[in-house]
């Protein structure tokens, strides 16, 4: 049982958590703290708060429980802010989508010395809507939570983290913040640049209205991830940096090596390279859950 | 009224045509060919087609429409069966998805003169589903159909092709054969070679089973379209290789900026990038027909 729960940033992330809590009675109060005013409002008026704070610290004193679900780039400047009043007890975790820049960031403010009740945890769930006005209770169920602990992090506070998660009826895997900002730079960062950049390069066009008018649904899908929030994915790149610059130079020589088989007209290397791709796509990615 | 109407490859898009027009009484007689003997039972079972025959010179004789539905590789070998036998008033027409080759088909078939009841054209619908089984009437309901006539195409079969897609509720347009190739090139073929590329790189890697296990919605979407047939996409990159060499270049050169802007860590000019892409997204494609 979590006895105050403190949210900073309630929005769709924050706030599904919160409302999943609450459903299944697992916490007594939640009290929420964000920039908007208009938004805080809203997450109280629908109940996924108790109690909203116009500032970070009056939002960590007294909690048991404080979950950081603020844009990446912004988690150094509250944690600078709630240290000072944080209880010893208290477990403090964050909801970002790269790790290693949490666990510097956290690093940076207790200057150097972990604190065993942080824990660095990152669900992965989608964000085509935000705001407190989209939260679900049922967002996570099923979805996986990927907890990257510290090497100081204490068995205490990576428990209470895990159970939180796995109410909320998700899939709670462990790796190190090294191997998940890899692993996420292939899966997730390099096919929002991939996708931006396309979408980007058509709007430099000057026949770009045109072209859009004869796209169609495969175009809908590959770019539907260039309509991410260009601020949010600024910073992943930016916080994920030498990852994603890995991985984006591998595509890049990907790319080579297919516009040699398009010089070299060699179909049947390219036949086999679509099909190497379309049986692993149809083995690991079965069903088509859209 | 078409009298009598060939479909040489009764699948998704040759079978739905045929389900629209028998369902508005614009046909009297659909026969219907394919190397698929099972699936041509299954087209007649469906009353998809009246009749099958086992050539396409059987198919094309005394009809008044001829719609080639097959593969674009296999274009130029049926041409040159039913040249012999087409009537001197038939219509022939095509839905491939590259359109200067199938020009180049006609002319080589022809010796050189085009024929001018030929009309080149692509109904730009979803392949994701194959086989006369997965025909609808009402397919093309909204979709594009672009018919790129050759100089030599007569009015009158331009006419006749033009109201037999617009009678499947299609939006027809026109434009050249080389217009189509290169607008298609950027909209449809180069997303699929990307899509393609990033999965044959995952595939390629000894931990792709686990990197799979970490994707999510948006990858699964980017990818939707690395599921395609192989060799159909093989035979449309090959058929349409210079437009798609050009734009695979000119995206390249866009990742090169993307690289160099990580390098440079320009986080601002990146995301300068990526609310150009998100906002010619959100206004050229505002709802998500999904």
């Amino acid at each position: 049982m979590i006895e105050r729960l403190a949210i900073l940033g309630v929005g769709l992330i924050g706030g599904s958590l919160a409302l999943s809590l609450k459903q299944q009675g697992l916490v007594k109060q939640v009290v929420g703290y964000g920039r908007s005013k208009a938004n805080l409002a809203e997450a109280l008026a629908l109940g996924i708060i108790d109690e909203a704070v116009e500032s970070a610290s009056e939002a960590a004193r007294n909690a048991d429980m404080v979950v950081m679900a603020v844009p990446i780039a912004s988690m150094r400047g509250l944690l600078a802010e709630i240290q000072p009043v944080l209880s010893a007890t208290a477990v403090l975790t964050d909801v970002g989508s790269a790790k290693s820049c949490w666990i510097e960031d956290v690093l940076s403010v207790w200057q150097g010395v972990w604190p065993e009740n942080a824990v660095p945890a990152h669900p992965i769930a989608g964000a085509e809507k935000s705001g407190a006005a989209a939260a679900m209770a049922d967002l996570y169920v099923g979805r996986k939570v990927v907890i990257t602990p510290h090497e100081q992090t204490g068995a205490s506070a990576l428990a209470k983290v895990t159970q939180m998660w796995q109410a909320t009826g998700a899939d709670v895997r462990c790796m190190s913040a090294e191997e998940h900002d890899q692993t996420f730079a292939w899966t997730s960062h390099l096919p929002h640049l991939l996708s931006f950049a396309l979408v980007d390069m058509f709007s430099q066009r000057q026949d770009v209205e045109r072209l859009f008018d004869y796209t169609a649904g495969g175009f809908r899908d590959f770019t539907r991830i260039a309509a991410s929030d260009p601020t949010m994915w600024r910073d992943i790149v930016a916080l994920n940096a030498p990852a994603i610059a890995e991985a984006l130079s591998d595509y890049q020589q990907q790319l080579q090596t297919y516009a040699n088989l398009l010089e070299q007209q060699d179909w049947q290397g390219l036949s086999d390279a679509f099909a190497r791709a379309k049986a692993t796509r149809d083995a690991l990615l079965p069903t088509e859950s859209r």
